[in-house]
């Protein structure tokens, strides 16, 4: 348990729920922050398309709820799926974190906070609708997530 | 276009970005779906953890924010992701969705709306804290995925 709780990166990101994770099998952990992304990256897309590309095709409420998805993967304690065993790909679960986001906290920390706060300030400003302002929060975040691959992900 | 159009399941999951949508290659489509259920799966068992198996480890914003991550997956549009050539497996990506889902809208639909139903209720119950009523938030949402298993999941 200690080895877990010494895992979890940013006290924004900590998550306490030690009966999920004390029984979880790295390749889950490894599954689980794909889908997160994976989920970021489709609704990042889909704003990407509605309120930059194609703006004919923008509809509030879609983009409100993809923005909502984004920031309900920053809020949901990812972070605590980096457990000891997962720092690797294992067989067909493939991994690009590099070793640093195991153990640069402070580094990791500061990109996470980030993220969080502008994918927050996305979903706020995309409920209100307002295409301009939701053009500059999403490229703000989209330069959150930058900030993290360029440090922390492979390639 | 309109292959999209068809293919989209259920006006309660439709979405109109076709910008996104005409470009999307089958095996995205299923892995983005993939994202969304596994999403929904981790945060299911950090609810069913600390409302149900270990109570004590509860945490009211942990719960909250992991409900708010599944409404937001039941509210992101995935039936969209059902597109023309995501019917089966794509190499390493696998789909267990059977045949059916394709097919058969207003069984999907009839599945959809009430997992949607739930999830939304689940977030709006987490949010008051009151864990009686989380966990039951939390069985009807999860009787709700089971349904649509059953009846469009293969094994």
């Amino acid at each position: 348990m200690n080895a877990i709780k010494t895992l979890l990166i940013g006290t924004a990101l900590s998550i306490a729920t030690t009966a999920v994770y004390a029984d979880m099998k790295p390749e889950d952990a490894i599954k689980y922050r794909k889908a997160g992304y994976n989920v970021m990256s489709w609704n990042m897309s889909k704003i990407k398309a509605m309120a930059i590309d194609a703006p004919e095709s923008f509809d509030a409420k879609q983009v409100a709820n993809a923005a909502t998805a984004i920031a309900a993967m920053a809020n949901m304690g990812m972070g605590a799926l980096y457990i000891a065993g997962s720092e690797e790909s294992i067989g067909d679960m493939k991994t690009r974190a590099k070793a640093e986001i195991f153990t640069d906290k402070d580094g990791v920390k500061e990109v996470a906070v980030k993220f969080n706060q502008a994918a927050n300030e996305l979903a706020k400003v995309a409920a209100t609708g307002d295409k301009v302002a939701i053009a500059q929060a999403f490229k703000d975040t989209g330069a959150s997530c930058k900030a993290c691959h360029d440090k922390y992900r492979k390639e």
